[in-house]
């Protein structure tokens, strides 16, 4: 079993086939909330201070933050973010930028082992972000996209993640610390897009045996009932070897598909959490509605 | 890909991995439903009737229909079973007894090519049902367990699964009219119960090229909110190449999330379906489950 181990100053995420999965909150990111991106750029970080609180209440596991607002000082803002982040909240974080400064600026200030979100198979890429990771002893995002662009073969998408990790280990950087991202298309634009995610998820598990994460809002993009699409998507990739995911705790149809999926995969030892949480539900019901709400924080896995 | 052909006199429905999923309604059967138990062997089809018609709303694209009832003439109830369900529905049958004299008695009155259900690995039980299955034109349900039991191994379940479509072979009955079932055992009392179905379920898809199906009830037996366990069990068992399951269609969980399921399979043709039954949706709402219930009656898959 491969491990990733991401840690705050005082706790411990443990990615792995044999763990729960892990659910890393994709909500304090102003791409596409321009209120937000205003915000933030303003100086007024009270809309993330709620989106700490609520996505960790909500059973996050791991917080991603980024701060890729057009024409602001990035790495100065991702840094001060993460600082917030960390004094509201112990569970450990993703630090998300496409600016290697910011990446840095993020990693300086982190306490604890960061995942840096991310590298891909381009070279400028690997060379810059790599000796970062090594640097400040993390784990990283790999996403297999290189310099020709997102492949729809799953091959092709399979190789560049194996190059990743091959040029990671030239890096001293081992294949527990890298977590594959397959790169996952909305579904209504491409019908095969799952089918494809399946098939490289299935050989990073048993060929590459690494980690592996997704952005899993975006396959809904532009379908009705979204939630139910990228809950069902989920707990899909989890049966092809998916191992944790950026999206939304706050969704209650994700959070249930993926404790559901937790206890088919037998990681959720005794369905023990499925049963606290559900036992006492009734069917249906408004007052179930309510009753799943607040049972269904969980502390972070250990 | 491999195609199994089920019809009635006047509908065919296709089993296939690049075909939306086909569900077999599983009501009608009195195995722990002691009133239709007694209903049927006192001569009152009542209920059966209300259960044809409710499944075939609900989306039901075929319905198995089981007369075991203890102390009973299985064979004349189960042949007049068929009977009554074929004259109120077109949609395909699964024939299901575990009394091979039952099954000769359903395949005698049943119009159309029907699905036998079933056979396992057993000698005795291969060369009494197969010579029938062959004589009737039908497909058959092939189980993958033998004279040892159910195995635990995956390795041992699949090669079970192997036999019985080489002696199927044997008797002139070509592979895509077999449909496996892996046999699933509930997660609660078997926690790697839903990772050795997963496995197998590949194995059928891409080494046997068989098509597949399941009784996906029981695997959340004991546990609460079973619906949501078994909705997202057959989702998970999806994207590993399940491509039929005998279940309640009358379950929302269920039929949603196979819905879900065939979008992210690539096999809901622009997720036409799916947006038909959801875009006028409000999220949540009291209204929207009442519109859901309504809209998600479907037509069997061609």
């Amino acid at each position: 079993m491969t491990r990733t181990v991401i840690a705050s100053a005082t706790r411990e995420v443990v990615i792995g086939d044999d763990r729960p999965f892990v659910i890393i909150g994709e909500r304090i990111n102003p791409t596409g909330r321009k209120l937000l991106a205003e915000e933030m750029k303003a100086g007024d970080f009270s809309r993330v201070e709620r989106d700490t609180i609520a996505q960790v209440e909500a059973g996050a596991h791991m917080l991603d933050v980024n701060a890729g607002i057009p024409l602001a000082d990035e790495p100065a803002i991702l840094a001060r973010t993460i600082q917030l982040v960390q004094s509201l909240t112990d569970v450990p974080l993703s630090i998300d930028s496409s600016i290697v400064e910011a990446l840095e600026a993020g990693l300086a200030v982190y306490r604890g082992r960061a995942l840096v979100n991310s590298v891909t198979g381009e070279e400028e890429r690997l060379e810059r972000v790599l000796p970062l990771v090594k640097k400040y002893g993390a784990a990283v995002v790999a996403i297999s996209n290189d310099e020709t662009g997102i492949s729809e073969d799953p091959d092709v998408r399979f190789a560049v993640a194996k190059r990743i990790v091959e040029r990671a280990s030239d890096h001293g950087i081992p294949r527990e610390d890298i977590v594959v991202d397959p790169l996952l298309m909305p579904i209504g634009a491409l019908p095969t897009a799952g089918r494809q995610v399946f098939r490289i998820l299935g050989r990073l598990r048993d060929e590459l045996k690494v980690n592996s994460t997704c952005g899993a809002s975006n396959v809904s993009f532009g379908l009705p009932s979204r939630e139910l699409i990228n809950g069902t998507y989920l707990a899909m990739a989890m049966a092809s070897g998916l191992t944790s995911a950026i999206t939304n705790p706050l969704a209650e149809g994700v959070r249930h598909a993926v404790m559901a999926g937790d206890v088919l995969m037998g990681n959720d030892r005794d369905a023990g959490r499925w049963i606290r949480t559900f036992r006492s539900v009734p069917v249906d019901g408004e007052q179930g509605r309510r009753i799943n709400r607040r049972r269904a924080s969980q502390p972070p896995p250990g």
